[in-house]
């Protein structure tokens, strides 16, 4: 029988609070299984930027990554937000290893080609390499990536969290049976976006097509569920888009979703 | 029979200039046996910090590193410069992955005490974990330390790379071969330091004592060379101080420091 492995990505709102961070770290060293965390950079990166005088761009809420924009984004992420997150969880006795796609080769993306919108050096996953990723959770290590790939011709590359953490989910099913989740600020899919209590407990493929056609998905959470989708249909057991505080809980709140 | 290992330290020099260490990653990259690399933050640490507005200080040729300059520190060395060579070294087909002390607590540190100098979040080496470390190199990954270790209660330490390699080296020569390499601008240690020419071939301790009642040794390779007789004295095999491009040589040029 395939051994338990949860993946976690942290949006922004929690890297941006110390104290939720905290509390979401001390809830994640926690977990007993097999483990794989995925953080991208919150709003540091744009002050960061700010105070060097390199100007935010974002279109379609992705960050448009220019050679300085990368710069700061190699800084923040790599630097600054994962040791961070990686001494937190040291401390904690978790033994976190902080990691880009660079490292051991882990997730090769290619530069996004531009069309209509240039975004950079904006990177769009090919392969997780799932036996590098495999080699270290056999020798205890809790794999803690960053919104970082590379092209493997020493190119580093910005690269949307949710999809990295959609595609190691995906690859490691072949060997785990894996629980994907979402943390972000709202308690899960909402159908009132101005309603916190309008979230929906279980949302299946079926329902998520009738929603789509009222109308009533968000346009930023579409993105995020047709990942999921995907997830599912590629082996993903368990997906779950909650609040942070819930992963810690036998019966987190939040969003489920399934295929059925 | 131990295996063979070789731990290279590569100073600001080589790193701060773009052709050098490509050129230095190329010749590490080729090296057959298992091997570590470590090196520290250069200028671009400084310059960052000048635009941030951080103030850099220097005492006796060491950062004075407050909360805001090992913000900086974490930024740079941990993310963009040791990224950045991991995914230029995974370019060449070396399997690197890039390390603090934090990263499965591989060097555990503890915060300098404060004499006369404070010199702020500075990390003195207590403990490298060569169990974490030997893990990696049986992974077949090549580890890339930079100079940052942790205390294991969450707080990140600037350590001097120079001494992070010498631990190193001191701590893995119970499992391997060790020779440790330090690379940097001059071709080795110098008896008159305006002449490139004046490198000494071969160093013993009794000559190394010469010298110093001479007055002789430059003030800052005195706690270098301390550090080589002391790494010796504890098992490491080969020590050599030299330029970059020497490490791809079978018979570098450098200064080759022994105890007898």
């Amino acid at each position: 029988m395939k051994q338990q492995l949860t993946v976690i990505k942290i949006g922004g709102n929690v890297i941006n609070q110390n104290d939720t961070l905290e509390h979401f770290l001390t809830d994640f060293a926690k977990i007993s299984e097999k483990k794989i965390l995925i953080h991208g950079g919150g709003k540091l990166a744009t002050q960061i930027a700010y105070n060097l005088g390199v100007e935010t761009q974002m279109i379609d809420g992705r960050r448009v990554t220019n050679a300085e924009m990368l710069k700061v984004a190699t800084m923040v992420y790599a630097g600054y937000i994962n040791k961070n997150i990686v001494a937190q969880l040291q401390c904690m006795g978790c033994n976190a290893i902080g990691l880009t796609g660079a490292d051991l080769n882990t997730i090769k993306a290619h530069k996004r080609k531009t069309g209509e919108i240039d975004f950079g050096f904006v990177g769009d996953v090919d392969e997780v390499n799932s036996k590098a990723i495999n080699n270290l959770l056999n020798i205890n290590a809790i794999p803690v990536f960053t919104a970082l790939t590379h092209n493997q011709k020493g190119q580093l590359l910005n690269t949307n969290a949710d999809t990295i953490a959609q595609s190691i989910a995906v690859r490691m099913c072949k060997l785990y049976n894996v629980k994907l989740i979402y943390c972000f600020e709202k308690p899960g899919v909402l159908t009132d976006v101005n309603n916190e209590n309008s979230y929906i407990e279980n949302l299946s493929k079926s329902t998520y097509n009738k929603l789509i056609n009222k109308g009533i998905i968000a346009e930023g959470m579409k993105a995020k569920l047709e990942n999921c989708f995907t997830a599912l249909h590629k082996g993903v057991d368990n997906i779950l888009i909650c609040k942070s505080a819930e992963i810690a809980k036998k019966m987190p709140v939040g969003t489920h979703i399934s295929i059925k």
